[in-house]
């Protein structure tokens, strides 16, 4: 029998990787993971991840189609921000992006040892669960959260794809971690949106005037499709 | 208005701990706190503190009192493990404790920075939370959990102290995770018991057959007690 782990917090990280082997799905809902899927989709053949602000900049410099965020706006010398409305066709189409995010990089970085890390959202949520399924190995979706903090959007995802494995294959949800996202994810699924207003990252994301992108970002399934990071690349590509 | 935070493991609090002016309250419902509060109870004076085994064996050496659990075991070498029952009146009447628990000691030096440091459990639910509202300041549960992983028991408490101090006092739980732990007292509170039975820690104990240890750590307001911390000297002491 397979586990799945929800991990709240980047910061727990080390407490929920008892084994290099699993398959870790990093999730950052609003906004950087749906946003990442996004830039696939319009075209974009690779995603290489910074942590820094300073190593976007420089990536800028040197020509390089970069997306930026920190604490929800998009930085100034960026070509995009994290909205995931920047990233159209006509600008990704065949080429490589240089993105950071608040949060998103840092979880990347922080599941840096694991040998097998996609990418995980609403929008590509059966795509991840049917890459899990078939792997049939352990799992861990690790939040980004708010720096550090643990979010209900990011543990929603978590409780839904444990639902998922839990029901359709030899997958089993022991934590109280999982259990709790399983348990969230029961009550919300049937409004997300209903059930995140309260939220503080709605709330956030409101006061800019964001409610479109709140939307987009709990629009599940949207895209077949999977990121997965190649680490020895530090390199997002699709999968297949 | 006064904020009252929940955070889910030790590993969290630097990013729950924005202010060191906060009451933090740590809570290790199973068993640590329940079972400091039950040493007072039965009359010990206090209770120190201390994070390793080394030093516990020490203590003892040296004819001191010493509780000391590992891994939800008692330490051979201890007058009393960590169940609440070992802690009779007259063993302890008048007596200073040393004591080392897996989780519960750890989340006392995490939050070692913070200027008012209170040990809740649900025995003392009430005596906790008209603390906080008479100080009327900011608050943290900080959650031991088991071995910095999230547990429920522990955000349990965090949620019905919260639903407490937002019923009757100045206080507002803004953040996700206080929310959700409300959410989750809201299910539990009419039957802790049922709703804990397929936790983690639950399973734990009753391997070892305590079924009334945890029907004694979720026994509301047993004691009208408030143990305090007091960094300086080390020390836990009854407030009053």
């Amino acid at each position: 029998m397979n586990k799945i782990e929800c991990c709240f917090s980047p910061a727990l990280y080390p407490y929920y990787a008892d084994n290099e082997d699993s398959i870790v799905v990093v999730v950052d809902i609003f906004r950087a993971t749906t946003t990442i899927c996004t830039a696939f989709a319009a075209g974009a053949v690779s995603v290489r991840p910074v942590s820094s602000v300073q190593e976007a900049k420089k990536a800028k410099s040197e020509g390089q189609l970069v997306g930026a965020e920190r604490n929800a706006d998009k930085c100034d010398f960026a070509d995009f921000g994290n909205s995931p409305y920047d990233y159209f066709p006509e600008k990704l189409r065949g080429k490589t992006l240089v993105f950071t995010s608040t949060n998103g990089t840092r979880a990347i970085n922080a599941a840096a040892g694991a040998s097998d890390i996609i990418i995980g959202a609403f929008v590509n949520l059966l795509a991840v669960a049917d890459y899990c399924l078939q792997k049939n190995k352990n799992v861990v979706a690790l939040c980004a959260g708010w720096k550090n903090r643990f979010n209900i959007e990011d543990t929603l995802f978590g409780g839904a794809l444990a639902d998922i494995l839990t029901e359709r294959g030899n997958f089993s949800a022991s934590s109280d971690a999982a259990n709790v996202a399983i348990n969230l994810w029961k009550q919300a699924k049937y409004d997300i949106f209903d059930f995140l207003k309260n939220t503080e990252h709605v709330a956030r994301l409101q006061k800019r005037f964001l409610d479109k992108d709140i939307k987009y970002c709990l629009d599940i399934n949207k895209f077949n499709i999977l990121p997965r990071y190649d680490k020895m690349l530090n390199i997002i590509k699709l999968y297949n």
